[in-house]
């Protein structure tokens, strides 16, 4: 982008056009938004910020759906990041999703994007939280990230959220496999979508019980049931996430997140500059060598001392 | 690991103690398998390396089981890794997967393993390739890296090895995704699995379309069509690679794809060790900050210039 580009779009940004908010999220997509976030970040620091995340088929988006419909009713301004890591093969089921989400497709006050970035220097976690900086600082409220289940991007994305909601539905043996994966202690909120299913039970239980041998620090995560495709359980849902806001206030973990969140981001963008630094350095001469000693006779040459 | 430690796994590795591969990759993936990479990678670089991508329920772990199978009956020692980036809810479809490769759990030249990493610094596509870099000094002579489609890694992934094989079935509508995702350009060789579909003669020609219209080096990415389940159309998969294998060599691009995979793996754990280096520098004072200023200023704290 030229800089003069780049002016017109922060000038843009700031008399709140959507489509200024749409170029500058694709400027930090394809790795020229460091001026534009320079510019913009000020003005962020407000909105709650909500992760959802679950494996496929459990109902994400239209739980998400539902949490934008009450927060519209609530009067807040809201954004959507629906992130998808394995997007070569599913983006139609990420148009499906958005579908669901049609009938704010004309409501101004509602902004909804899909991210599945490449160019980004701190990857697919480094553009969501450029997104999520940027929805914040157009003056949104409420952001929804909602990921499908997917590895450690999910837990990088899930800590980008000041409440992660880990979506799971009955009679799908998730748990176990949750538990193992280290996906319960990113929960704040567990979600029983599919509430009226006869092993919603059994799984509510199994939450439980998972709760009690795991470690969690002064909140302990709440379970709420919903049947999100009817709007049941939302509001359920919607005080729990904003007892969770509250926690996170009085107990300052909110600043302790914070901190975390932009230690992250810094970390992210910094190894991204370096991985192109070293690109140059690299002794491709000796390509059957060793890998680590090459990365530390790399980082040697630019002056980095392990 | 202690040093001694590290001594009595690479004198078992060496002496072929399948217990010590296992143990060296395991090291490698919670980032401690530095020492052991630096003793035994000049023991690689014999193996045949094939990678399988494509969409979830495509066959691709049936499609590995028939390789597998074909390798075994040329007496070839075979390495399978199963690269799984969404691991967390998918820990089942995994065990199904390797259910598949049962018929070889107990022949000591089939060498099976799956990779969720979390701990290595260069991330999932970073422990693959140590993973494969072991088992080739380990002398395993065809390697099969299966990895479930999945964005970024999957593309690095594909990397990793010398020959990828995109795998695709009629009547999923992937083909045009492929295109706009950068998928075409990574295919050596198509697969169009489930052969004895009706709609598999309209995915052939959408492949072949595809090909006329995307851009691709000298070698022309071959179109097989197998039934993997009923090991069909392996042997002519078998045939293609042999002539990728023959291509990559006389053409040089073999030599050319070493370099470029060595340069990514150093790029990667470079990155990974910048990373921890940056974490100490990060002024979270600032959390409200400018992200992109603040790695700039981390980096320059540690005498890196841009």
């Amino acid at each position: 982008m030229t800089s003069d580009g780049t002016l017109e779009l922060i000038r843009d940004f700031r008399a709140g056009r959507p489509r200024a908010l749409a170029r500058a999220i694709t400027a930090c997509e394809s790795g020229n938004g460091a001026r534009v976030v320079a510019e913009l970040y000020a003005l962020a620091g407000n909105a709650t910020t909500v992760g959802i995340t679950g494996p496929p088929g459990v109902g994400k988006s239209t739980l998400s759906a539902a949490l934008v419909r009450k927060a519209r009713t609530l009067g807040r301004r809201v954004g959507v990041i629906s992130v998808d890591p394995s997007s070569p093969f599913s983006h139609g089921a990420l148009l499906g999703d958005r579908i669901r989400l049609a009938e704010h497709f004309t409501d101004p006050d509602v902004f909804i994007r899909s991210m599945a970035s490449r160019g980004h220097l701190g990857g697919l976690a480094g553009a969501t939280a450029d997104a999520t900086l940027l929805m914040d600082a157009f003056g949104f409220q409420f952001i929804v990230v909602e990921t499908v289940g997917a590895g450690q991007s999910e837990v990088e994305i899930a800590e980008l959220a000041q409440t992660t909601i880990v979506a799971l539905q009955p009679g799908s043996g998730d748990s176990v496999q949750l538990l193992k994966a280290g996906i319960v202690e990113i929960a704040d909120i567990f979600v029983v979508n599919k509430g009226d299913h006869p092993m919603a039970d059994q799984l509510r239980r199994e939450i439980r019980s998972m709760l009690q041998i795991s470690e969690h620090g002064a909140w302990v995560p709440e379970l709420v049931t919903t049947q999100a495709v009817h709007g049941q359980g939302i509001d359920e849902l919607w005080d729990a996430i904003e007892r969770h806001a509250a926690y996170l206030v009085e107990s300052g973990e909110l600043e302790q997140r914070k901190r975390e969140r932009f230690a992250y981001q810094v970390r992210s963008i910094a190894a991204g500059r370096i991985r192109a630094l070293v690109d140059g350095r690299i002794d491709v001469g000796s390509a059957a060598g060793d890998p680590y000693d090459a990365a530390s006779q790399a980082l040697a040459s630019l002056g980095i001392e392990e």
